[in-house]
């Protein structure tokens, strides 16, 4: 499995864009080389929210042509010994701390191998304690995507990647999840895949204890103000509220428990 | 008419900057054509808030390289019946769907033609039931960047866009208009061109029933917290409270009435 | 002193991301020259924050390749006689309102020059009254990037740039600065350079008042909820709550007093 970069690199992190800290980023990789293509998923990941930013990974990789490199800095451990990776998931490759970011991949269709990143891949740097993403991810992925640095090359294999529970279980008739997160619109985003349940159309789904009845094809299916279940643009069971949030009328967090049942 | 696309994209949507949405339409855009020139204008519109987004594309527009693209997605329609739309609007096209998006444009000096878009426009792709920016407006606004489509092309004309109510009336020796919507400063943004008001100096302007006296130029021409009415960048009336949110001082919403005197 | 650009162009300004006024900037660059790279730094600037917008310059400028032209729009003063100024910062140039928006830089380690930026270097434009960013800042910085203006060329020094004192006192054996602000995580970011303190490692901090007894090398090196001072990444003292805000539990605002203590 080797990778073959097409001199594009996404970034997707927690700083916000108050400050500075992305622009280094970006000056950075444009340092490394003036000719990529540098591209903004998010910077607003909630503070620390793995999750989240595992779902905005999981929404946006797939669409970007193959050879992409993508960086995602949401880090709590910065400085600390946690480690951090390269992922080839498919045609592209993911650069982050080892934390869970890159959990749901393993649910995807494509194939994931994992690979130990440390700061001797960086010669001739200087690795500062609080801000890996300008001194640490971005100068590898940069050089990744620039074609200067092979991939997977020396890096060894990482077997055992930090993984949060994002999978489901089926009990008897019912399917089990939980809340994922909740997107920019409070739709709530489960970890159960849609096209695992049994016959969409004639479920029930209980979201924190909440029955939703409505199953829809879209949002603009019921009146403003109804919750519906639907399958998500990105291919998992989605609570919406029509024109409002779901999360707040819920008041369901990342956790909650999502339960399917069979008609 | 006919259009001469120079390879650039911008995109403006409501979906926030906190998920992977907006970063799955830049993945799709590139995938079409990695050469082209995307750029973002706004993805912090006001959830399903249309007039923001005419207003905000009313801004920019005109500001872009002739041959420019601009794709903007505000859609609480998305996936029911609702139409979607190509407008030619001197030497741009705009890709939304129909709903009162463009409604601004036909205000300004540029003409305007307006096509049916569908998904037959697509052939090939899958188009969900909940993303249309990232299954039906990017591909095909990216075809048409990159100059593979052509517009009008085959498309067929669509007589009667959706638009709100944004001209203003003249009743007496007065201008009557409406709040159209309130920008990041709190500055009220209103429906009335500068450029027809009688003598912009000696006008008493009422908004929401709140008299505002001072004429100004900028900003800077009177001392923080005064109530200014003056000419806005993009040659509407504005009014603005020097250094402070005239919204939040006025409590005026869209729609509020805006009334221009004489002497 | 000359500068040599390298076909890039940043962007930082207090203008939000919810209106077009970014991308009128924007497209006002590429209307120049379609080939620049247009970067966003950051417009999220809090209105009229000087100092944030100064630490925002200050953290970004230093990664980007050498001849990158550097936009920065926070100007409560647009309109009035304010003055504009181009610094030339290192192998950097830098365009802004005259206002203190460089004033840190002045604290770094690259010689800086200022000029004399007015409108008559705009020949043939219309200049409003509202948004110099996109009238005169834009066009003379897209120039300066595409190589058309030459910097300093013709424009005169600027010999007294507004400044913020942002510099730090040593009294007896303690080091006096102040908060310079907070960042997107709350951390307080301070005016006392890391490597002027005597010993860090056996310093004591106190900010407003409130004593912080933990030196650490980075955020995980204590649980989550200490308080710690620690080295920025970008070179200054910083106070940060681990996983949490300092500036919320300290209450602390720009210009509150710190002072380091030797042991």
């Amino acid at each position: 499995m080797s990778f073959h970069p097409n001199h594009m690199l996404t970034l997707s992190t927690d700083f916000g864009t108050a400050d500075g800290y992305v622009g280094a980023m970006k000056g950075r990789a444009y340092r490394e080389d003036p000719s990529l293509v540098v591209v903004d998923i998010t910077h607003e990941i909630p503070p620390w929210d793995i999750r989240r930013a595992a779902f905005a990974l999981w929404t946006a990789l797939p669409c970007f042509p193959p050879g992409t490199v993508h960086i995602v800095v949401v880090d709590p451990g910065v400085g600390t010994d946690r480690r951090a990776l390269v992922a080839l998931v498919g045609d592209h490759a993911v650069i982050a701390p080892d934390n869970g970011i890159i959990s749901l991949l393993f649910e995807g269709s494509s194939p994931v191998s994992v690979f130990a990143l440390d700061s001797s891949s960086l010669a001739g740097s200087t690795l500062s304690k609080t801000f890996h993403g300008r001194d640490l991810f971005v100068p590898v992925g940069a050089r990744i995507a620039a074609g200067v640095m092979a991939l997977p090359g020396s890096l060894a294999p990482l077997r055992d990647p930090l993984c949060f529970p994002c999978g489901h279980a089926r009990r008897g008739a019912d399917v089990h999840g939980t809340v994922l997160c909740a997107d920019h619109f409070g739709n709530l985003i489960t970890t159960i895949p849609w096209d695992t349940l049994p016959a969409p159309a004639a479920v029930t789904v209980r979201v924190a204890g909440f029955p939703v009845s409505i199953i829809a094809e879209t949002y603009g299916d019921a009146p403003p103000g109804s919750m519906v279940a639907l399958q998500g643009s990105s291919g998992l069971l989605e609570i919406s509220c029509v024109q409002a949030s779901a999360q707040a009328k819920l008041n369901a967090t990342p956790g909650s428990p999502v339960v399917v049942s069979g008609a």
